[in-house]
């Protein structure tokens, strides 16, 4: 066979090649953009073109602090294609995050959305390696800035030819950096290469759950989060209509796009797809969602509840996905097998519920804690390890993170697991957060999940406390609906978990807090929790009897 | 990213991990047998263990030679996934080709379905390097033989563990070798690496044309043919229920298994189309095809007609893939862009009969006579240049062939073809069947096409005869259906064509004759035409008072 390198041009190439007429959507600063895929080819050739003129060398670092919007996606092939290194930088990191994430990957532009430039202003002091910003908008002129040597990007790409000679280099050449928001210390960097985004965008689009050119596709999740599961890279090889929804979306924007345009596939994670499902409720007879093929949903837990009552009440299939940061992040999605086609409507939201099956060209292994492989029973519990060519084998300059991580060969993903007898991965929770208690585990996810399926509870997370009988026991944070707080009372919560979880599991105490401490990302940051059990400070919105406190 | 390499046992892995439930079923020499994918497994991994007690060493060759079934399948795993090569012979090829493809390959050991014992059995004195054969059949004792050194299959891997541990090499490691039935010489060796397959059969399974778990396949093509275009590897990836329609399949065979078995996709060639709807004409009632999703055609051009006939009578639709044993072979696949639907139907019947899009990953150069590329007009002819990951670099073991199909890293496909503007290729001919008139490309294919729209004509072949003043010009070569004969004229033929064609593409002559050779895939053989014409023997058949023959 010939010696052909898996690069990311080659996905460009097939689009502009192919499908030269189909259309890309862009929610812009001042209204809808629309463009093709030729034209799309025509910007990204003269954008690695102006990125020469800016002296940016082959494995230079290129940040990008944007939404997704059609700038962003062709900085996603300008960049790498190229031979440079896109950097997503997370818009939602904390200020000392960006400012230690940016100078690590040693980024040498940085490209801003015009909304987000007074962020980059905050902190552009302490950035010295960073040497040129450039203002993404569709405005004709600077926006006023305290930045130094700025460059509108539509003037920067204006001059210069519509081709580009991508040129050809090893498949193993990083492409992509991103940071996982870590729930310890600062963020991990992970380096995506050629090879690696090539085989994983192609292998999402085998059979149930791939898009194709008749799909309207949207990715809702960002792009600055692992490279929004490979939906820009994937979805242009196949030629399908994008639609991207640009700065600061909210509901009634994505409603707008999927009614307008027609989607038929978007990716996302839970609390959105709550978002939208609540706004469609408030407004009755506005959208027509006959269009959607399905969603997939992933990013935390999908809740069964939620998944029916997308297809109850909106007539759309929620699938679930399953990854990390480190894999790229898509290993694991959840469709019925024809074999439970039988199944009844209530085991069927069950099983979407669960993580879902393997994707072609990974392999796994769960391990007990004594490293032994579990049974595929749906119950014994292990550590889900993972292999294959999108699993990074090393944080980036992090030799020592690195080493906590990986074990012979296999990425540790920190998730506590079971299989079924049908293959179905379900994620239990992450091993820092399983409570062991009198040498069993208990799944904090699912009090968690069952918890907030009281009818006044807003939010939930259960924590490990020390004990010195049990090693540890589960103490429950919990946010009331406003409506509740004073009304219910603990023992209402415990009584509620009475028939629905193993005796044992029932939490030790219940602590009526006003918000469960979030991460950059959105998800609960039990350590946040923990660390203010440490301090004393749980009981601050507490009733004042709680006997665990001291 | 991990150094991961692409390996077959990745596809054997996914499939027994996660769809150990799924069926395979196959017509075997006593009915049909059905097992699952678990099943298949332990099979495949006792295969392998028998070809290590066998000797049978990494990298050694072994050959199959035999039909579509489940013991071809487990051959498919056992031999590449434990660093063998599997060498898929030809069982169509004539005797002189069948020796020299097996000693060229130097197979080692030879497994044979049980009908086609008696041709090894006529050439086994000249295989030397043959050191043992395998008998596959479902029956418990060996069939009377003259061969030696003889093992019964299901003896052979009664014994031994139901695991075996796949080794880890090189992706570039050679897992199969076909061989070309060339219209020249002897067939020309092709090797296909792991890697190379892997990625065409992941391909072959992303957007419009693939297959997915809730499938039910049944590759028609043969497994001795270009690794029946992948799909025994593409659909155990994604657990489809797999039928292998077995040795000697007839169109009633064909139809009952689609029928009984709920198949909604398969592949294969327009004569075994044309045979099946033939069968379904003569048997109205009988099958219910509404199972069927899609069926995939390839191998020579698809007529409208056909395309026309299976929508229409048989509600299936039939769309048409492009490739070459050089290719893996599928490069182009034709299925309507969204953006054409509004085309009139004739249209969209006419467009079915292109070659169609190109793969993801694959890249296309058209040039012209000066090496100059075409434009994307759907008119300007060209011959076409592929390269990619699943491309051959070589043919092997032959540096001479190898030098004239390849030019500054691309394949020379020896196709003349047109692109139009919406990226659909159209094959015009071959380049050595282009008839060179006067300065201009005459395609022979179109009009042996235009021909055989004749209602009195049952196979038609045009090649190119010297002419001094025009350099070439076209000859027609005629089979009349048996009712015809005597009463259709040789004018008869000229003057259907006069609206038809361009006036100079009107043949010189025509010759009727009895039947057109074949290559021993089946393919017209211009080859022997030109050479009968070169000795005067065109005329056996023909009116005598043909003026160019001499």
């Amino acid at each position: 066979m010939m010696d052909y390198p898996l690069l990311l041009k080659s996905i460009l190439y097939r689009a502009h090649t192919v499908f030269p007429e189909k259309e890309i959507v862009s929610r812009d600063y001042s209204g809808i953009f629309r463009y093709t895929y030729a034209d799309l080819y025509k910007r990204v050739c003269r954008l690695a073109g102006a990125l020469d003129r800016l002296g940016v060398q082959a494995g230079d670092k290129v940040g990008t602090f944007a939404w997704n919007n059609h700038r962003h996606l062709e900085l996603y092939f300008a960049v790498p294609c190229s031979q440079r290194v896109l950097h997503t930088v997370n818009i939602r990191l904390f200020q000392e995050q960006l400012v230690y994430t940016i100078n690590h990957a040693e980024d040498k532009v940085l490209f801003v959305d015009e909304d987000l430039v007074p962020i980059i202003e905050g902190i552009a002091d302490q950035l010295p390696l960073v040497q040129a910003y450039v203002i993404m908008t569709d405005k004709d002129s600077l926006p006023d800035t305290t930045l130094k040597n700025v460059y509108l990007y539509e003037q920067l790409i204006a001059d210069g030819p519509d081709v580009y000679e991508f040129p050809s280099f090893d498949e193993n050449t990083p492409a992509i950096i991103g940071y996982t928001s870590a729930t310890t210390g600062m963020p991990k960097g992970v380096v995506y290469t050629h090879r690696g985004l090539y085989l994983h965008c192609l292998t999402t689009l085998v059979g149930e759950l791939g898009s194709d050119e008749r799909d309207v596709t949207m990715p809702i999740v960002p792009m600055f989060h692992v490279n929004a599961w490979g939906r820009p890279f994937s979805d242009t090889w196949v030629g399908a209509k994008q639609v991207y929804p640009g700065s600061r979306p909210q509901p009634e924007d994505f409603c707008e796009l999927i009614h307008n345009e027609r989607v038929t596939f978007s990716a996302g994670v839970p609390t959105i797809w709550m978002g939208i499902l609540n706004h469609v409720r408030a407004n009755p007879g506005r959208y027509d969602f006959s269009c959607v093929r399905y969603f997939l949903s992933g990013g935390s837990a999908l809740p069964a509840s939620l998944t029916e009552a997308y297809e109850k009440e909106l007539g759309v299939r929620l699938y679930q996905g399953y990854g990390q940061t480190e894999t790229s992040p898509v290993t694991f999605v959840c469709f019925p097998k024809s074999s439970l086609d039988d199944l009844p409507e209530s085991e069927k939201y069950r099983l979407r519920t669960k993580s879902g099956l393997l994707l072609p060209g990974l392999e796994m292994k769960i391990v007990n804690s004594e490293g032994r492989e579990v049974a595929h029973d749906g119950k014994e519990m292990g550590e889900l390890l993972l292999r294959g060519p999108w699993i990074i084998n090393e944080y980036y300059k992090d030799p020592e993170k690195t080493k906590e991580a990986f074990a012979d060969g296999w990425f540790r993903t920190g998730d506590i697991v079971t299989i079924d007898e049908n293959g179905y991965l379900q994620v239990i929770d992450r091993t820092r957060d399983l409570i062991k208690s009198g040498g069993e585990w208990i799944s904090s996810v699912d009090l968690e999940n069952t918890i907030m399926a009281h009818p006044d509870v807003l939010e939930a997370a259960v924590i490990g406390i020390p004990s010195e009988k049990w090693q540890e026991r589960p103490l429950a944070c919990v946010v009331l609906k406003p409506e509740a707080k004073g009304r219910v009372k603990k023992e209402d919560i415990l009584k509620f978990l009475e028939d629905k979880v193993a005796k044992w599991w029932i939490p030790d105490d219940v602590v009526f807090i006003d918000e469960i401490p979030k991460t950059s990302v959105g998800k609960f940051s039990k350590k946040t929790l923990r660390e203010q059990y440490e301090q004393g400070k749980l009981i601050k919105f507490n009733d004042p009897h709680v006997p665990f406190r001291h």
